[in-house]
């Protein structure tokens, strides 16, 4: 670990003033080597994380396609935050001297891998490729869950990319080793909650503190109208069912808690029933959504009731009022990773609102509705509470898009300002630097004058 | 206090969805105000903080520059960060929904008024106008170096504001009331790193951790090199003089270490023994002042003894070699408030650049220089540790233009990525939020289709 920080502490100088072009074409390197072994990388995931080979090949074409975007917000220019002020004598505030502003990264990344996406969050995934394309090396702590593919992925990717520059490690006592490591300069996490805030802990209070980008996931809560319900209100129990059971619930935006009228709370419940039990990642997460579920089921009625079979785990819904959670029981408003979902009714739009307002920060928040009155105040209450908002669709899917915002409030992430997802991602590893005067000789070639 | 936090949180819904155009208005308003009354304040400002009449006014004018550059901000629409994208089926990552995405405000925000500008930043000061242009309200805790003074300006600004947008507390028992109250969102502090520091840690700790953008100030280094100093060390030594006695040194970007080759060491002890006394702000800042010198002289020479002359205090030249810092003398190394400042010398480019290595984060960095061999690594170094770096100038004044970043690494602030000077100000007051699959009716304005 030691010659690793080392290097990458070495490598970051050279790394960090490339050309944005010649970061540009390692991105698009690593790209296509990972597109080249697809098949391999594929198989492999297959047995390791217990994962589908159909959706396991779109999360490789989503991490090619990532490293293709950084690469392509890198030759648009768009990347360095270039404003140029030329010298004003007559500027109105007092003469101005010729300033240039220029982001600069911040220095060597740790990168956690997530569970959920052993391609597109993880060792090549968004949160490498936005440090890589801001100039820092990365050094990748390997989820436990796959090991292998892990190691086989970093494999492709060292050997695209200068020395030093990447490197993975494994093992849990790495992770608080690396956070505190005066040469690692910023964080980025997904995780559970549980180590997430522990490490932002050490990173926020070690004696030169760095950014920390946890992305802790949230409950995703979804309202339901009285409108939409009445209108189409099979539709929206059957939409749900397949957002529950999507990757068995194992993503930081299943939608957690379902919060409709009363009246199609058994609709709901049916469509939950018919969901096939699919086998989680592993013992350990499995292990965790049992305890978790466990904790629940003490005070809230189950509704369907999911379990374990033959390897497998059912969806479970559980099921409370607003009542109830307004007057202090929301424990439902924590996450618990994996196939359960909280359906909770409410008896009119006041509570409804009311409900809404009690929500802490969120990474989505989802509306289902047609022309009630209620919905402008309840848009307006849960854009101060999530990071997106969804309308009448579901928010499980993450676009890969410049406009993307895929954050949210404490405690959903540590920073409320920056995305993990889309090109935007690379600005939590750079910093603004401003040169006064300078003539064109000594200035980065991006700031120059042409000559 | 708890009546001011009531209403600030509930003005943050209303203020916070105003019209970009509405909030410009209200921006403009302020700096009129202020502007009729640009001879009381003055008159106010130079009894309590004993600084000259002129300077003041320049201030104040400075200030309602930078109301009206945020409000002009807003009117561009900048301030908004709108991205859409819109559907795409045919989206090369999969189908791709409708995403808008758009900037909303944090909520309440404290800001505490800094001791070395009462007006730009102050109570109507740039970290006042930049939250007020994200659409938060705010309430200033009122430096303890002018209370009269911050009064007035506070009566004139909440006359203008709607009710519950502005308030004004004194006391420094309040400090620590603001950044853990949960009404509050986020803190802007300029200030002392010892006071600053505690703060941070609060804000960063609490149950929902908050933003903490804390200007604590550096020593602002300025090597001269070895052709420079030849050519010009005559001119150089003079400059740095005026430079240091620049409002007593009592300025965040005063140069507070002179790094020069051994044979301009006099030149500039001259030129700073020719220098008048001037008063300090106030008692305590001169007790603080005199604290940190004594704790200097203990291991460093003096060069130019200065000293408190009649209610004033003359500049106080101090010397050491880089060889000393870079053994470990690098008491240097931390700010020293007020007209004090350290000639370090080195032998050669190589010491030079070794002494740049050791710099921690910094404000400003300067370079005096020729055609010099050292200069694209010495520049290149400095880079990576300040946020502005000055060619042939001096770092003291800071221009309020766009492309100004008036930041630094740890410890000069605690957020390398925001600015407190300029437009971009405003950022560290936003967070985005993407709305997915909208009707342009259900949309904030600056997202709706036009109709």
């Amino acid at each position: 670990m030691e010659e690793i920080l080392d290097r990458a502490a070495e490598a970051a100088r050279e790394w960090g003033t490339t050309r944005p072009d010649e970061r540009a074409a390692a991105l698009d390197a690593v790209a296509e080597a990972l597109d080249r072994e697809t098949g391999d990388l594929v198989a492999l995931a297959e047995w390791e994380c217990r994962l589908p080979g159909e959706g396991l090949r779109a999360e490789v074409a989503r991490t090619t396609f990532q490293l293709r975007s950084f690469a392509a917000h890198l030759r648009s220019g768009a990347v360095n935050g270039v404003v140029v002020d030329r010298e004003d004598p007559a500027w109105p505030a007092g003469p101005r001297p010729d300033l240039r502003r220029m982001l600069v990264p911040l220095g060597p990344v740790a990168v956690f891998g997530s569970t959920s996406y052993p391609f597109a969050f993880s060792v090549a995934g968004s949160d490498t490729a936005s440090a890589l394309a801001a100039g820092c090396p990365v050094v990748v702590k390997a989820s436990h869950s796959y090991p292998d593919l892990a190691d086989r992925t970093a494999e492709i990717v060292e050997a695209v990319l200068p020395k030093g520059v990447f490197a993975l490690v494994h093992g849990q006592r790495r992770a608080r080793q690396l956070v505190l490591d005066p040469r690692i300069k910023a964080v980025a996490f997904i995780g559970s909650s549980r180590v997430g805030r522990e490490l932002h802990h050490l990173a926020a209070t070690r004696p030169e503190p760095i950014p920390f980008y946890g992305g802790f996931g949230s409950v995703n809560p979804v309202f339901v109208t009285a409108q939409a319900a009445r209108e189409r209100g099979r539709e929206i129990a059957r939409g749900f069912a397949q957002a529950l059971a999507q990757q068995s619930g194992q993503l930081c935006t299943k939608p957690g808690l379902l919060v409709v009228p009363e009246a199609i709370a058994d609709d709901v419940a049916a469509e939950v029933r018919a969901l096939r039990a699919e086998p989680l990642f592993n013992k350990l997460v499995a292990k965790r959504f049992e305890t978790g579920v466990e904790a629940l089921t003490e005070f809230l009625d189950v509704l369907v009731e999911g379990g374990s079979v033959a390897g497998g785990h059912a969806p479970t819904l559980l099921r409370t009022t607003a009542t109830d959670v307004l007057n202090g029981h929301d424990e439902v408003l924590s996450e618990c990773f994996g196939p359960v979902s909280v359906v909770v009714t409410y008896r009119d739009s006041h509570e409804l609102l009311e409900l809404a307002a009690t929500l802490p920060g969120q990474l989505t928040a989802t509306v289902h509705g047609e022309d009630d009155d209620v919905l402008p105040e309840l848009v307006s209450e849960l854009t101060g509470r999530a990071g997106r908002i969804v309308w009448n669709q579901w928010p499980n899917d993450i676009a890969t898009t410049p406009a993307m915002h895929h954050g949210g409030p404490w405690p959903a992430t540590t920073s409320p300002f920056h995305t993990s997802v889309g090109v935007r991602a690379v600005e939590r590893f750079q910093r603004p630097v401003v040169f006064q005067g300078f003539p064109s000789r000594f200035l980065p070639e991006v700031l120059a004058d042409e000559r």
